[in-house]
């Protein structure tokens, strides 16, 4: 049973269509660029000595494990929020965690994120970390979440103020995973764990393979329309038809106007699958660069250019209706000059990615108890959600949190006006666990 | 904080004289030979390769690891009673884990006993494995735990019977520990644990240091006399002041009839404190050969021989009657011709275990959460119950069975006509519990 196969996801919206390859959503992809810094958080950076193999005695080699620090609010032993790193640089996520720095003040608690080994600048071999399997073999979770542990060890061990602190693990999507992982794994260390978004049973005979694609589906007829859905679905075959013909891969590489010529339409298509399984990822009410610069509502915005099309249209019309849809999202900021849709020069990041998933098969093992402390939240636009944990039932002992018009992780993002009430709720729920776990681990 | 810091525990019932080494207990020191097979269960032995480092993907290293399996009563996909082997052969946990033989037939399971990594013949490096870190730092307890999951996959990939198959972990002492971590730590493969007699809190700021010796004289009051203990009490300043005389050393071996001469007296007394932790640990009601060959009520026995003695009698007279009385014990079968205190010749499996436990600072996490499916069981007669879960109220989802006249792990062994009432009870509390889990098991 090869635990790759649950990865070959169908690609979303194109289930009409069986002659596409089956493959791997990758909404990663679409961030190469370090993140544009919004909120200009405050926090040191720091780096400690970790152990590259933390599961044998054999072997003594270290590498420096970046980390964030925010302390202004910190009183002594109090709280520490401490955000489990997931696949990029530590950075992107402090800043698109707003929950954690708005709840500081209150909690009187300090604020440390994480950054994952083999991501951001936290590669043990430097520019040699991804040459061959030698260097690379050593990114895996579990080792990942024993570097936060000798992370978390090493700052008591150096700072009275954490002597005894109640240690809440917050993480978002893998990061997510993490926080559950760590607080299930190392119970001394973490008093609970806020897992956002966290496909937690995205691997093989744990849930329905089918389930991305039709929550993809489901948010855009949601938050599109029922017309939306039936023109996207009208799409991928009009992308090949106009392919056959002649000068068709020109058409399409000028159409969408894509940074390379096309040999073969396929890579297009994957893009445009992943892309469209991006924008209801993050169909936030506003405004957001979390994964790529997005208009507000961009499941909207992407539909509303779609409009004018017809399911009825010619196979050229509805490329040159989709592709302007496309660039009008792809281009909102107006800074991009043309559409990189290939894995040529795929960011640093998304290489590790790449490897750590094709891995998972040997080393991950996604199981774990789901105990008390825990609270799992999902949105129910966000197509991750359908790995998530999302019925109460299924794990009496935990918190569930179900986030109706809630994007990717929208409750661990910084509050905003546009908020739907479902997902300020959610925070509050979340910071009520929070205050009780801490409550909890102050009273043992 | 160091971790090894719990393990130079108080010598045991050497309280009263504080001028002893504080040192770990060592019962294992007695195990040094092969196990006398009394029981002749019949099984296989087999072989499986198991990644050394299973935490990395850089070092494709394997080892062989070996099993015993005994099917002759397994239904297809019916369930099986899995062993975790812990510090030494798995031949000697096979042999003395009747309760598993006794069940077999009426669960229908299959018996399967792991082997520990770096004990018995599961030796990576052959004659090298001791030869330095860079062979022995894999000894850890979550490489253990990996094997057993890969030998776990490997049965039901390579054996139908084993498909779906309701999987009980059963182990005693450090194997009860492993046991409780293995369900927690793979769900997927494990429907429940008996952990018996299992010190999950021996570890520091979990327990207080005092407790093993508390117990041991406890045991001593009860299973002897308070004169038993009064007596115990005045022989370590009686060999102190012996060894100080002319010639006092010389006495020394000779009356206890050592295998090597003493060049201090500190060697003896270490020994005399891990006989008598262990005379407590093996206090069974019958005959027995686990740790050495000993007789019923080993406690009783060797209190009788002491009972002569009073607290008032000279240094000298008290030294005769001790070596006497150890001698009855030690030589309880007429086999052994001189006693063997140092560790100048251990065996295999005390050097491993001396070198795991030197490395737990570094690497055992001796934490994790109490979930259900979990059965801890403890003797009020043994030592290491002062480490063990002994209250339902520390751990609300789990099942906790005390057995007051239980030394360690009787629950486990064969049942004997001499079995007091409440290991009786013990034991069928468990094959319930198993029984119940299988259910589960199979309902989901």
């Amino acid at each position: 049973m090869p635990f790759t196969a649950i990865f070959l996801l169908l690609g979303l919206v194109s289930s009409a269509n069986s002659t596409f390859t089956l493959r791997s959503p990758n909404p990663m992809r679409f961030m190469k660029e370090p993140p544009k810094l919004v909120n200009s958080y405050v926090y040191e950076t720091h780096y400690i000595d970790v152990l590259l193999d933390h599961f044998s005695f054999a072997d003594g080699r270290t590498f420096k494990l970046k980390y964030l620090i925010s302390a202004k609010f910190h009183e002594p032993h109090g709280p520490v929020l401490f955000y489990t790193g997931n696949e990029g640089s530590i950075e992107t996520f402090a800043e698109n965690t707003g929950f954690m720095w708005e709840h500081a003040e209150e909690l009187k608690a300090a604020l440390v994120f994480a950054e994952h080994r083999f991501y951001g600048s936290s590669l043990p071999f430097g520019n040699e970390t991804f040459k061959d399997v030698e260097h690379f073999g050593y990114m895996t979770a579990e080792q990942a979440l024993a570097d936060f542990a000798s992370l978390i060890e090493y700052l008591q061990l150096t700072n009275e103020n954490f002597t005894n602190a109640p240690i809440i693990a917050l993480g978002g999507s893998y990061g997510g995973i993490l926080a559950a992982w760590f607080r299930n794994k190392y119970p001394n260390l973490v008093a609970g764990a806020i897992a956002a978004s966290a496909p937690v049973w995205m691997f093989p005979n744990m849930s329905s393979c089918g389930e991305f694609n039709r929550i993809v589906t489901d948010t855009f007829v949601k938050s599109g329309s029922e017309e939306c859905r039936q023109v996207i679905a009208t799409v991928w075959n009009s992308i090949q038809e106009v392919s056959k013909g002649p000068a068709g891969l020109q058409f399409l590489y000028r159409t969408f106007t894509l940074c390379k010529p096309l040999v073969t339409v396929q890579p297009l298509i994957d893009y445009l699958v992943d892309f469209v399984g991006l924008l209801a990822m993050v169909d936030y009410p506003y405004e957001a660069s979390f994964v790529g610069e997005f208009p507000a509502e961009p499941v909207k915005y992407f539909c509303r250019s779609l409009n004018a099309l017809s399911s009825a249209d010619q196979p050229v019309d509805v490329v040159l209706r989709t592709a302007s849809a496309v660039r009008s999202v792809t281009n909102y900021t107006k800074q991009q000059k043309c559409i990189m849709i290939d894995d040529d020069l795929p960011g640093l990041d998304v290489k590790a990615w790449d490897i750590q998933i094709a891995a998972v098969d040997a080393l991950f093992k996604p199981f774990f108890n789901f105990t008390n402390q825990h609270a799992y939240s999902n949105g129910d636009l966000d197509p991750w959600s359908g790995f998530g944990v999302q019925r109460q039932e299924d794990v009496p002992q935990c918190h569930v949190i179900r986030i109706p018009n809630g994007a990717h992780h929208l409750d661990l993002r910084a509050s905003n006006p546009l908020d739907p009430a479902d997902v300020i709720d959610a925070r509050k729920q979340e910071l009520d666990f929070i205050k009780t776990w801490i409550r909890e681990w102050k009273a043992t």
